[in-house]
């Protein structure tokens, strides 16, 4: 079964706002078992939040609109729906009464325009709102399908959601069971990950699989929809084996966790501390490593050597080592990496040096990283190229770095 | 004139991702005079993508496209704008050798997959991806509208709005006087910002102005729409330096740098360097000062010492000062900025020394940042008490931080 969200306000169409009541709505929406097809943002136009509601018709099963039930003349939504189905508006006084009620439950009086608040689609039952004037409205379709009119404020159309909309919903979707598996996977292109898997996920159609990617980062999800939960869970043991096979060692996280949280478990695990050594990355290594909450138990600190005479100032490198090799070289990198280890006293040591762009200093070209791990076992130095701008460079750092501890942890 | 915006993919129709880019692009088509009329957000459905264009198509003179370049089978977005138009895709041998040529650069072999990438709808002109392998393609249609297709990443669409598209819908929107003034503001919170200067920007209609928060940061935006420039400029010379004057030395940038830029160039024009020593902040104090270009000129490098043991062997902080007023604290943050800036020899060092959250290990509770500064003129230190989970009080730790060194900078 598919869904739409329509969400209405002339204000959600600027550069300063944005339609989040979507989110929330798909998250409801996807635990019913209902997939969204679309969703728009609108302004407060009458003909087209009507066409956007009849074409949302068309297509889907549930369409719920946000916004616009409110009490001035740019609000629009009910009169647009009523259009989009042909059918009337009609008062009720109750409803008319209850806000009136509400009013003088704040010590005010209301306004003659809330008046308009009081008017519903014929065939619509009104959903209270105990948090605002305007009631929401249920509407069956002749067609057999249904639009659900919800104010725009997140603090009313929530609690209206789960207490109006969710009982109605559960009536009309038919039960279904949801079982989903993810992999979380590093140091692998997008497109070649696709090319290695799909022809695995393509030949069923049930689970769905979705690949999202951000930089040095891959998230796998197989969706399972069925009658039964076993029968969902059967799915997912016969797809989701192969797609694991394929992936292999570079699957880093089976329930979720980030690379960060996988590699902070890890060293917690081996009763082991990390420090970092950091040029190009200028921080931002450490700082993914301490976004996790407890990281204090195994980061063991490190040294910000932007520049090549931090490195001899802060870390102790050799000058000369430098004047050989420039600062973007497998042999500082591996000096770095020493240093902190033995100032820190940690575990293991990480160090990161090269260009992060948009110039260069060293003739390497921008992009050029070298990462340095140096543990008990010994120390490793990586040559990476990155492409793409400073930020891009040092997120892709950032990500390999990590995974290079994963792999001494492995 | 009016746009749409239409984005492509499954994963935006997930409760976990949001569109970005149509906010990006709302910011630049107002720039220009045009107007949003609506957006929408779709799968990766070859027909709704069609339908959705043909729609949009016939109701704004501009349609944008983002996402659904990419390589892979549901990457349709190609495909079904060229149906919604009528029209062919055609290979383009030269798009084919310059997606090879950029994987040669990151020394791997171009899959055959990525051949797609190389189909363009007749008549379409080719975008530059400086940042990715998807061109971009910009479509006039035959009643003279125009359909521009861009890639998903905000990495890749953003450079190429610019370069591409910008100078291409100059020369279709008519020409409208739109002046703008900015003022970047730091240290104050959004409500208060607010309530301070709306009295003001609430007289106006023309200019508009919008207040945009983040974290320890807000930017207010004057927006002019006139016939000609003159009359905008006479608009914003009434409304700016009301404004302004009332935020007074809050404003750290009248010309869209960010508070890392303004603090960069006021170090180079000082021909002063700063070092840090980060404690809770765990480096994103240093990586956004390095995250401008050039930073080598003024970072002097710094010190991560995450645990207090860290603070007394990387920095040398007395461990009898930690016992008695707990790492944090004035005088353990006061001693963290003065070895800092004794160990690199930087003109001012600035310290962090905080309880992040979710758990306090001091007693201090969650949020409880103490930021130090010290200079050629003495030390100084603030205790800040910040809301908000463990990203939010990092980012306003970082704000304050450099807002400090602002202000010394003055």
């Amino acid at each position: 079964m598919n869904a739409e969200i329509i969400a209405v306000g002339s204000e959600l169409l600027t550069a300063a706002r944005i339609d989040t009541n979507s989110l929330y709505l798909t998250d409801q929406l996807n635990a019913l078992g209902v997939e969204l097809a679309g969703k728009s943002v609108i302004g407060d136009d009458r003909g087209r939040i009507t066409a956007c509601v009849a074409g949302a018709l068309q297509r889907s099963e549930i369409v719920i609109t946000t916004g616009g039930l409110g009490p001035t003349e740019d609000d629009l939504t009910r009169e647009a729906v009523a259009a989009a189905l042909g059918k009337r508006l009609v008062f009720r006084q109750e409803l008319c009464d209850r806000i009136e009620a509400l009013f003088q439950r704040m010590g005010r009086r209301m306004a003659s325009i809330n008046q308009r608040q009081a008017f519903v689609i014929e065939g619509a039952e009104a959903l209270d709102n105990n948090n605002g004037t305007a009631p929401g409205l249920w509407v069956p379709t002749d067609g057999g399908k249904v639009v659900c009119l919800l104010p725009g404020p997140p603090r009313e159309l929530q609690p209206m959601f789960e207490a109006e909309c969710l009982p109605r919903l559960r009536q009309v979707v038919p039960p279904l069971a949801i079982r989903t598996l993810q992999f979380r996977v590093t140091g692998m292109a997008e497109s070649d990950l696709d090319q290695l898997i799909s022809p695995v996920y393509k030949r069923y159609e049930n689970p769905v699989t979705t690949v999202l990617a951000s930089p040095g980062d891959i998230q796998v999800h197989l969706r399972a929809r069925c009658q039964t939960a076993a029968e969902a869970d059967a799915l997912l043991a016969e797809v989701g084996p192969q797609v694991e096979e394929l992936l292999g060692d570079r699957i880093y996280s089976r329930n979720g966790s980030s690379l960060e949280e996988t590699v902070g478990a890890m060293l917690l695990a081996a009763q082991a501390t990390v420090a970092v050594a950091e040029s190009c990355t200028g921080g931002l290594l450490a700082e993914t490593i301490t976004s996790v909450p407890g990281a204090s138990h195994y980061f063991a600190g490190g040294f910000l050597v932007y520049a090549a005479e931090q490195k001899i100032k802060l870390l102790g490198v050799d000058p000369e080592l430098i004047r050989q090799h420039s600062v973007v070289s497998e042999e500082v990198a591996s000096a770095m990496a020493a240093a902190a280890r033995e100032r820190t006293g940690a575990t293991y040591a990480l160090s990161v040096t090269g260009e992060a762009g948009p110039e260069s200093a060293t003739g390497n070209p921008p992009g050029t990283v070298y990462l340095g791990l140096t543990g008990p076992t010994g120390t490793a130095v990586k040559r990476f190229q990155f492409l793409g701008d400073r930020q891009r460079v040092r997120l892709r750092a950032v990500r390999h770095a990590l995974d290079l501890l994963r792999g001494a942890l492995a």
